[in-house]
C-alpha cells in the first residue's frame, strides 16, 4: 500500500453512449464515499471539454435516489464529448484545472481515444510534478478494446439486438406463406462484434433459426455470394434474417454503402448498407425484400440491458477507486475471464498506453467457413455476457431515466478559449 | 338467449402480426373451454388459406403452459396470410370444409379485409342453410378499424416507439455538444396513429423533450416547412428528434419516399421517408443528421408491449366466444372507452359490414396548428392504452416465446387447387 493520497476525486464520461456507462458512473460514487482519502466528488460535463471550460458539477450533492437510478439509465448522465485534445496548451490548461481543484483522483469512463487522453493527462501532470492517480474505466459497444476479455456495454447492445431479431423471427414465420428477405443493419464500423452477437438469437443454436446469414466488416463482401448465400437459404426456409454491419467493406476495404455525405458510389447507398443489401435482393431475385436500421437505439436500449453486464460496469468503476486509492496509476481497469465451468469474471490492470494503441479484431477462427456466420467458440464467449435482465422503473407506461441535479461547482480560474 | 348450437370452434389469424395478435387467441382458446356446446376447437393455419387446405390443428391438445406463453408471444402462432378470397369457388369450397368439420364458431382476428373476409364467409353459410356464428376480432397496430375505441395491438406499437424514443433522447442530450438531428421512420403507411403515439415519449409533455417533430400522412409535407421546423428546433435545443410516418404525402398526394420498387423519385429515396429527411437536413443545414427505421421490429416488440393492450386483446378474443355462444353473429368485438375519471374499458359489438368499409382517420383537431406534432387530447387518449408492463419469460438471457405442438387435424376432403 503506497502513501494515502488525499484530494478531490473527477469523474468524466466520453464517446458514444452506452446502456450501462451510467453504472460505470454510479460505481464510482458508491465507492469513492467509502474512503477517507477521498474529499469532494466532482463531475466534468461532457468530457475533457469540461475540465477545458472547468464546468464541474458536485456529484456527492445527487441523491442516493438519483445514484441508484443512474444503474439503469441509458446515454452519459455528465455528457460526452468527441473532442480531441491536440495542443500543449490544452493539456496545460487540464493540469491547471486539476490543481485548482485539487483533483488528486482522475477516472476517465470511456473506449481507445479516452484511454489514449488519460494516459497524456497522467503524463503531463507527472511532468508538471504533480501527484495524481489517473484510471480508465472501460466502454464501448464495439466490445474493440485490446486486453480485456470484453467491454462494458457490449453485452447489453447484443442483448438487444439478438432480443430483436428474436422478435422479428416470430413475426417472418408467422408470414411465411411466401419468400421474405429481412435485412438488419447494425453498428460496427469496423469490426463485426456486434453484428456477430445477433447469432445468439438462434434458439439452441439451431441453423433454421434466424438470423441465418450475418456479415462482419472481416470478411471483404461480395454481392455474387451474398446472393447465392440468400438463394440457398431461401431453398430450406421461407423466409431469410439477414444481419450486417453497418461497415462492411469490398475486396479494396472501400466501404460498400458509405455515408451519403461521403458515397463514392452516388445516391443509390444513400440507406446504408441494409438498403444496399435489401436493394441487391431486390434487383435480383424475385422475393419480397425489407430492411431495417436500429441506430442509435443499439447503445441507448436500458430496458433490454444485460444484468450481468450492468453489474460489470459498476464493478469497473468501484474498482477503478479501490486501485487508485492503493496507488495505482497510469492503468485501465480490465475484466478477466476466470479458467471455470461456469462464467465468473474478476478485473485486472492494463497500461493505459498499451489500450490506447490497440483494436482487437473479431477472432477469424469465430468466423464460419462460409464467411457468413459465427462459429460456436463465439457463442460460448458471448452467451455469458447477455444473462440476467436489468429492471428499469416505469412511470406511466413509460421507462423513467435519472436526471442529475448538477449542482455547480465553483471556478476557480478565468476562461479558456477553445480552438 | 337463443337455441344453443353445439359443434366446434374454429380460429384464424390475418394480416401484419402485432405484439398481442396471440393474446386474442389464448383468449378464444381459455373461453372455448367453459361452454360444454363447443366440442372441438381448431386453429386454422395461415388464416383463410387453412381453410381452403383444410390444414387445420387441434388447438385443446395444447398445453396450458403453452396457452399461458402464447400471451406474451409476438408474431402469429397459427400463421396469417394476406390471401383475398375473391371466387365464388373458394368461397363455396370454405363453406363445404367448415360444414365437413362440423364448424359452428368461427372467429378471425384480423384488420379491415380480415373482418371483410369474415363478413362474407358468414353470408356465404347463410346461403348455403349452414348455422353457424362468425365474430370477428379486432387487430392492428394501426389504429385505424373504425367504431372501436382502439385496436388491440396499437397500445403495445406505440408504447415500444415512445420507450426507444425515450432512450435515444438520453443518448443525444449526452452528445449534445453539436448540433444533431435524428430522424425516426415508423409504421404507418395511411394513418399518422403510430406516429403521434410517440409523443408520449415527452416527459411530463414538456416542449423540450424528445420527440421534438412529428409528421403524419395526414399533413401534405412541405419540404421548405419541414427545413424551417428543424432549425427552429435546434434554435432552443442542442438536438431535434424528429418521428415520421413512412407513408407521409406530398400536397399531390404522392408518397414522399417510394418504395425502391415503385421509385418514382428515382433511387435518392431509397431509405424510405427516413432517409429522404435525413438527405434534406444535411443537404441544407450544416448540421450531423442521422435516421433510424424499425421496420417490422415495431410490431413484434412483447418485450416492450403494454399489459393493458395485452390485456384487452385477450378480453377480446373471450369476448367474441361468449358472444357468439349467446347467439351473436356477423359482429367484430369493439373496445369502447367508458366515460369514467380513470380509464376503462369495456366490449361492444359493430357490424361486420359496417368495419370492412371503414378506415379511422387520425383526427384533425388532434394534430397541432404547426402540422408537426399532436395536442393533448390525443395525449390523454394514448396514454391509458400503454400502461404496465408485459413480463416475458427469459431463458438464457433471452425471451423465449411459445410454439405450438400444432397436431393436425385429419382431412375430410380432397385437396383444393389454389389458384
Amino acid at each position: 500500500m503506497s502513501e494515502e493520497l488525499v484530494g478531490n476525486v473527477l469523474v468524466a464520461q466520453s464517446g458514444g453512449p452506452t446502456a450501462v456507462i451510467n453504472s460505470s458512473l454510479a460505481g464510482v460514487l458508491t465507492e469513492a464515499l467509502n474512503h477517507a482519502c477521498i474529499e469532494e466528488i466532482y463531475g466534468s460535463l461532457n468530457g475533457v471539454l469540461g475540465i477545458l471550460n472547468e464546468n464541474f458539477i458536485d456529484l456527492a450533492e445527487e441523491s442516493q435516489q438519483t445514484v441508484r437510478a443512474l444503474r439503469v439509465t441509458p446515454g452519459a448522465a455528465l455528457g460526452t464529448c468527441r473532442y480531441k485534445l491536440k495542443k500543449e496548451q490544452d493539456f496545460e490548461r487540464i493540469i491547471d484545472v486539476l490543481m485548482a481543484h485539487n483533483i488528486r483522483y482522475f477516472f476517465y469512463i470511456g473506449g481507445n481515444d479516452s484511454q489514449d487522453t488519460a494516459s497524456k493527462i497522467s503524463q503531463h501532470a507527472a511532468n508538471r510534478g504533480y501527484e495524481m492517480r489517473v484510471i480508465g474505466i472501460p466502454k464501448t459497444i464495439d466490445n474493440d478494446l485490446p486486453i480485456t476479455d470484453h467491454c462494458p456495454g457490449y453485452g447489453s447492445a447484443i442483448k438487444h439486438i439478438a432480443s430483436v431479431v428474436r422478435e422479428m423471427a416470430e413475426d417472418h414465420e408467422a408470414m411465411g406463406q411466401h419468400d421474405l428477405v429481412s435485412i438488419v443493419e447494425v453498428m460496427g464500423r469496423n469490426t463485426g462484434w456486434i453484428a456477430a452477437g445477433s447469432a445468439l438469437a438462434k434458439h439452441r443454436n439451431s441453423p433454421e433459426n434466424a438470423p441465418h446469414l450475418i456479415y462482419l466488416p472481416e470478411v471483404p463482401f461480395s454481392t455474387e455470394k451474398f446472393l447465392e448465400d440468400v438463394q440457398s437459404v431461401l431453398q430450406k426456409n421461407k423466409h431469410c434474417m439477414v444481419v450486417v454491419s453497418e461497415g462492411i467493406v469490398d475486396g479494396e476495404g472501400n466501404y460498400i454503402a458509405a455515408d451519403a455525405n461521403t458515397d463514392s458510389f452516388g445516391h443509390s447507398q444513400l440507406g446504408g448498407a441494409g438498403e444496399f443489401l435489401r436493394n441487391l435482393v431486390s434487383e435480383n431475385i424475385n422475393v419480397n425484400a425489407r430492411a431495417c436500421k436500429f441506430g442509435i437505439s443499439q447503445r441507448a436500449a436500458a430496458t433490454h440491458a444485460s444484468q450481468t453486464d450492468n453489474n460489470e460496469a459498476f464493478l469497473c468503476g468501484q474498482q477503478a477507486v479501490k486501485v487508485a486509492v492503493s496507488g495505482q496509476t497510469d492503468k485501465m481497469v480490465t475484466l478477466i475471464r476466470q479458467d471455470s465451468e461456469s462464467y465468473l469474471c474478476g478485473t485486472g490492470l492494463a497500461s493505459l498506453n498499451e489500450v490506447a494503441n490497440g483494436v482487437k479484431a473479431f477472432p477469424k477462427q469465430w468466423i464460419n467457413e462460409s464467411g457468413n456466420g459465427v462459429t460456436h467458440p463465439f457463442v460460448k464467449y458471448a452467451l455469458p455476457l447477455i444473462q440476467g435482465e436489468v429492471q428499469v422503473p416505469y412511470e406511466q407506461g413509460l421507462p423513467q431515466f435519472a436526471k442529475l441535479a448538477k449542482n455547480v461547482v465553483g471556478k476557480q480560474l478565468s476562461g479558456y478559449a477553445l480552438v
